[in-house]
C-alpha cells in the first residue's frame, strides 16, 4: 500500500486533489471525509437551480458526460475511498491523525495520514440580527439550502430581500427574478458589488437593475428582521424604514471556514484564511490547503487576499494533487478575477480597482471607454464599458473593469493575462487579438483602452473622470464644459451645467477662438472619441488647459438634462448629422 | 507649414495613420488620395451588407457615433487634405514627389512628400479562367462590387457557386444564405479554410456546412465557367462535373497590391508584399507601408507572413502614425490571429497549425479537447472543440484551433497573449482568468487543454490522434479500441472496428484482465475524459501501452457505426447512466 492521502472537504478541490494524486501515482491509499450528504457539486450553478433553469439539482453532481459523482463512482472509477456524512472534528497534527464522527449515525472514527489536505471552504456569513432564525430567512450555504429556497419560490413566496449587493447577491437577483420575484437590495455600503467596482461603475449597474424593476438601496443598513405570529418572515428593518418580505436571504458575504485548520495550531493570516505557501503547503509541512478556506497571494501587490472562485479550487485542486504526490508545482496567485451576468449585463473585473491602486500608493492612470463590443456597424451590437486602472510609472496595466450588455469575459481574460505577464500598454494595444465584425471593432474595446490609457501616460490624452467634473460643476469652478457633439444629440440631452457651451466638432477649428484660452475646457460627446478629437484640436490651437471627459455621456453616473433648450452660440447651429 | 505628409490609400491604414499623425502633429501638412470614391469604409463588413443585415452601406462608412467619414469630415475635424478618385500613378523616391491622376476627370496632380505612406491595400486573385468576364461572375474587390453583387442577389439569383472555402468564401456563404441561395463551395484543397485548419478540424466544419444545406466539393479544381447567349454565366465546369450557377463568386485569395511600390523600386518580398521594418519603414527611408499591401513578421518563426486583416491594418496606422512623427513605435508582428462566424458556429486560430508546426521542425505535441463553452450544466450550453499544438522543448503553445457553437474568439484571444509571451503550459493552465457558470466551466476548456498538453509532454498522458487510429484501423494493426463510455452510449453510435472492445469506465479496474497486456489498448470515450482516465487505471495496473483517443467521439472526424449491436463481453452489461 502507497502513502495515505486524507482529504478533508468534497466538494471541489477535494475530488480534484484526489483525482489528480491518482493519476499520478497508482498506488497511493486516498481517502475524502465529507460532512454532507452531496460530493463535488457545482456550488457555482445554485442560483440557477434556485431560477429553474437547472431543472433537477443531480445535474449539478454530474460530469459533462451525464456521469453522476457519487461515492460509487470515486470508488470505481478513481479508487477513492470517500466518506460521506462524516465530519472531521479535529486534527491531531504530531500523531498524523483525523478524528471524524458520522453524522447520522454518530459512530467515531479515526483516520491516520501520511500526507493531509484541508479543503473546508468556506461559510457564508451570519449576521447577528434580530429575527434571522424566522422561518423565510436563508443564508445560501449549500445545496440543501438552495433546495429550501427553491421550495419556498415555488409555494409562491413574491416580496424578496436580498440583503448584500455583491455578487452571489446579484446572482440570486435574477434566479428570484426568474420565479417573478418582487426584488429589494439592501446594501450597507453606499454602491452595488462594492468588492468588485469602483463606484462609477456601479452606479451603471445600478441603473441597469433599476431598470429591470429591482429596487436598490444602498447605504441603508439593516436593523433586524420581524415575522408574524406563526415565526415567518414579514419585514426586514433598515434606518431607512421597513420593507415587507416574503423571503429574506441574507448575501453579505463569505468566511473561511478554518475552524478544525485553527484547533490544529495551522497559522491563519489576517484576512481570516488558512495561511499557504506557493506549493500550497500549510505552515505544518504535510498539511496542504486549497480553495475557499485559504488566502491567496494577489499576483500585483503580493498581499495575502481572500477571494474564493470555483475556479480557483480547481487549480488548487491540481496544484495539491501534484505536490500531494512529489510534485513541486506552484500555484502563481490570483487577480481576484471575476466575472457574472446580472440579467443581460456582463460584469466582470480582474487585477486592482482605482480604489485598491490608490490606497497601495500607485501613481493611477485610470481611463473610461464606453463602446460596442461589436463592429458599430454589425446588427444588434451591444454597448459595453471599460474602466482601466494603469500605473504611470510602469506603463502596465493594473485593473480592468467591464459592465454592460456587450461580452466583457473575453477582454476581462485577455486583461488579466495582459496583467499577470507585466505588458505594457503599448504591446497590449498591438497584441494580436483575433477580429471579425461579430466578434470585435476592428480596434477591440481593451485595445482602445490600452491605447487611450498610454495616451494619457505620454500626455496626448488629457481626461478627467465624472467625478472630477461632477465636483467642479458643485463647487463652481471656473471652467468651460464643452458639447462637441451634433445639435441633434445635444438637444435631446445633455450634461446639466449652467456655463455649458455647444460647438459640434466638425466647426470647432474655425471656432476655437470663441473659448477663453486661460480656462479649462473640457470636452465631451458620447463616448469621447469626439472629446478626445477636441482636445486635440484645441491643443493644437494653443489651449493649453484643454482636456475631455472621460467615458463620455455613455458612461455619465449622474442624471442628464434632456429636452430643447436655446442654444447659446450667435452663429446658426449646424443642422446636419455631423460632429 | 509642418512636414509634408502624403498616404496612398484612404480605406484603413491611411486616414487611421493621418488621424494619428495629426493628434501628434497639429502642423503637419496631411494628405490622403484615395482611387475609389468612399473612404474609410468597413472592408469587413461587407459580407453583412450583402446578406441585407446591414441595410445601408452609409452604415460601413460612419464612426460608432454615426459620423459619416466623408472627405468633409476629414477636412474640418482632421485638417486632412482628402483627395478621392484620385489615382496615384507613380512615386518618383528621389524627387519625392507622387504623381496622381483624378479617375473622373483625367487632370494629372502631383504631390510633393517629406514622408509618404503607402495603403494600398491588397486585391482580390483573378484566376485566368475562361468565361471569368461572363456576367454574374463577381470577385469581391470593393464596395462598389459588394453593391453590385447585393442588387443581383436581390434581384433574385438562386444557385450561387463559391469557387474558393477560404474565409472570405466562408462569410460568404452565409451572406448568400441569408438571401435564401442554394450554395455550392468548390475548393481546389483538400479540406475547407486551408490556411487556418488542420484537416481534422476542417472536417468539423463542412460536417456543419452540409448540416447547413451548403453543398462542398473539396479537391475540386475549376476548370472554366460557361454562360448562356446573353452572355450570363450559366455553369460551372470543375473536373468533378458541372454546377449549374446564377451566380459565381470567386474567392480564391487575396494578394497584395504593390504594383506602384515594386514600380518605385521598393523591397518586395518572397510572400509578395511589400518589406516592412518592425517601425513599418520600407526599403526606402522615408517611405513608410502598413495593412493589407504588407509582409507581417511572424512572432514564433520570425518568418514574413502574408495574413491581412482589418485589426492588423487599424494597428499598423497608429504605428506609422507614430513613426511620421518622430515616434519610434515597434509592430511586434502577428499569429495569424482570425475568427469566423459560420452562421451559428465559431471558427478560430492563432498561432501555428499541426502542419506548419511541423514543417518547421518544431517537436510537435498536439491535443483535441472538446467541452461545453459553458459550465456543462448551464442551460443552452454549447460545444467548443479546441486543438492545441505545443513545442515538446520548451512546454509553451504554439498554436490554438477552435470549432464549434461555443464561444471562441476568447479562447483564440487569450491563446494569443499567452503564445505571444512564451507561456509554460503549466502557466497557462494557472492563469486566473474569469469563471462564472454562463461563460465556462470551472476549469475552462482552454484550461483543460493547456493542462492535457502539459500532461502529455511530462508522460501523465498518451493520447492518440484520430487521423493515427484511422490509420491503423485501415491497416488492420493488432491494437485494441476500447470503448469506455456507457452501454446506452456505445449502442447508440461508436467508432466501427471489428476488434472493438467495451468495458465501461467504472468495471475497468475489475475488468483489466481481461485486456491483453502487451498489445497497444486504445480507451475512448465521449470527449476524451473518460478515455483519459480509464489510460491511468491501466496504466496504474501494468499496461504499458495504454493510450486514449484524443478528442473522443466528439472530435472523430470521420463515419461513426450506429444502431444496435451484439456486445463482445460476456459479462452482463452494465445498464445504468454511468460509465
Amino acid at each position: 500500500m502507497g502513502r495515505k492521502i486524507v482529504i478533508i472537504g468534497g466538494v471541489s478541490v477535494g475530488p480534484k486533489a484526489a483525482a489528480r494524486a491518482r493519476r499520478r501515482d497508482p498506488d497511493a491509499d486516498i481517502t475524502i471525509l465529507e460532512k454532507g450528504e452531496y460530493l463535488s457539486y457545482a456550488g457555482c450553478g445554485t442560483p440557477y437551480f434556485i431560477a429553474g433553469k437547472i431543472v433537477d439539482y443531480e445535474e449539478l453532481m454530474m460530469t459533462p458526460a451525464g456521469v453522476d459523482l457519487d461515492t460509487a463512482f470515486f470508488k470505481s472509477v478513481k479508487a477513492v475511498h470517500v466518506h460521506n456524512k462524516t465530519m472531521a472534528e479535529d486534527i491531531d497534527v504530531r500523531g498524523k491523525i483525523v478524528r471524524a464522527v458520522n453524522v447520522d449515525t454518530g459512530e467515531r472514527l479515526e483516520f491516520p495520514y501520511d500526507r493531509l489536505v484541508i479543503a473546508t471552504g468556506s461559510m457564508p456569513v451570519r449576521p447577528s440580527l434580530s429575527g434571522i432564525d424566522l422561518q423565510g430567512v436563508h443564508v445560501l450555504s449549500n445545496l440543501e439550502e438552495a433546495i429550501a429556497i427553491r421550495k419556498e419560490m415555488e409555494a409562491g413566496r413574491r416580496r424578496v430581500v436580498i440583503v448584500g449587493a455583491g455578487f452571489i447577491g446579484m446572482e440570486m437577483a435574477e434566479a428570484f427574478a426568474a420565479r417573478g420575484a418582487e426584488i429589494t437590495m439592501v446594501e450597507l455600503k453606499d454602491q452595488v458589488l462594492p468588492a468588485l467596482l469602483d463606484w462609477e461603475m456601479a452606479i451603471l449597474v445600478e441603473k441597469y437593475l433599476a431598470a429591470m424593476k429591482v429596487t436598490v438601496k444602498t447605504g441603508v443598513s439593516v436593523q433586524g428582521l420581524s415575522g408574524d405570529d406563526q415565526g415567518r418572515v414579514t419585514r426586514v428593518v433598515t434606518n431607512d424604514g421597513d420593507i415587507p418580505a416574503d423571503l429574506v436571504l441574507i448575501a453579505v458575504g463569505v468566511k473561511p471556514n478554518v475552524t478544525l485548520a485553527a484547533a490544529a495550531g495551522l497559522a491563519i493570516g489576517r484576512r481570516g484564511g488558512i495561511v499557504v505557501d506557493e506549493c500550497l503547503r500549510t505552515s505544518s509541512p504535510d498539511i496542504f490547503a486549497g480553495g475557499d478556506c485559504v488566502e491567496n497571494r494577489h499576483i500585483l501587490t503580493g498581499e495575502p487576499v481572500y477571494a474564493p472562485r470555483g475556479s480557483t479550487s480547481n487549480k488548487h485542486g491540481r496544484v495539491i494533487g501534484d505536490n500531494l504526490t512529489g510534485g513541486a508545482t506552484r500555484y502563481p496567485g490570483i487577480l481576484g478575477s471575476t466575472i457574472l451576468k446580472i440579467f443581460d449585463y456582463n460584469v466582470g473585473a480582474t487585477g486592482l480597482s482605482e480604489r485598491a491602486a490608490r490606497e497601495r500608493g500607485y501613481d493611477v492612470v485610470t481611463s473610461l471607454s464606453p463602446g460596442p463590443a461589436q463592429a458599430h456597424y454589425y446588427p444588434g451590437a451591444k454597448l459595453l464599458v471599460l474602466k482601466g486602472v494603469a500605473d504611470r510609472k510602469t506603463g502596465t496595466l493594473l485593473g480592468l473593469q467591464a459592465v454592460g450588455p456587450g461580452e466583457a469575459s473575453k477582454r476581462i481574460d485577455t486583461a488579466a493575462l495582459a496583467i499577470a505577464q507585466r505588458m505594457p500598454l503599448g504591446e497590449i494595444a498591438l497584441a494580436d487579438i483575433c477580429y471579425a465584425p461579430p466578434y470585435s471593432g476592428a480596434m477591440d474595446n481593451l485595445v482602445h483602452l490600452a491605447t487611450t490609457l498610454e495616451n494619457k501616460i505620454t500626455g496626448l490624452a488629457v481626461g478627467r473622470s465624472p467625478l472630477a467634473i461632477r465636483r467642479m460643476i458643485d463647487e463652481g469652478e471656473d471652467f468651460v464644459l464643452l458639447d462637441v457633439r451634433t445639435l441633434a444629440e445635444h438637444m435631446a440631452e445633455r450634461i446639466a451645467d449652467p456655463r455649458h457651451r455647444f460647438i459640434p466638432l466638425e466647426e470647432l477649428r474655425e471656432r476655437a477662438g470663441e473659448l477663453p484660452k486661460d480656462k479649462e475646457v473640457v470636452a465631451y460627446c458620447k463616448t469621447s472619441l469626439r472629446g478626445y478629437e477636441a482636445m486635440r484640436i484645441l491643443k493644437g490651437a494653443g489651449f493649453g488647459k484643454a482636456c475631455f471627459l472621460d467615458g463620455g455621456i455613455v458612461s455619465w453616473p449622474f442624471a442628464l438634462e434632456k429636452g430643447w433648450r436655446t442654444v447659446d452660440a450667435e452663429r446658426p447651429p449646424h443642422s446636419g448629422q455631423r460632429g
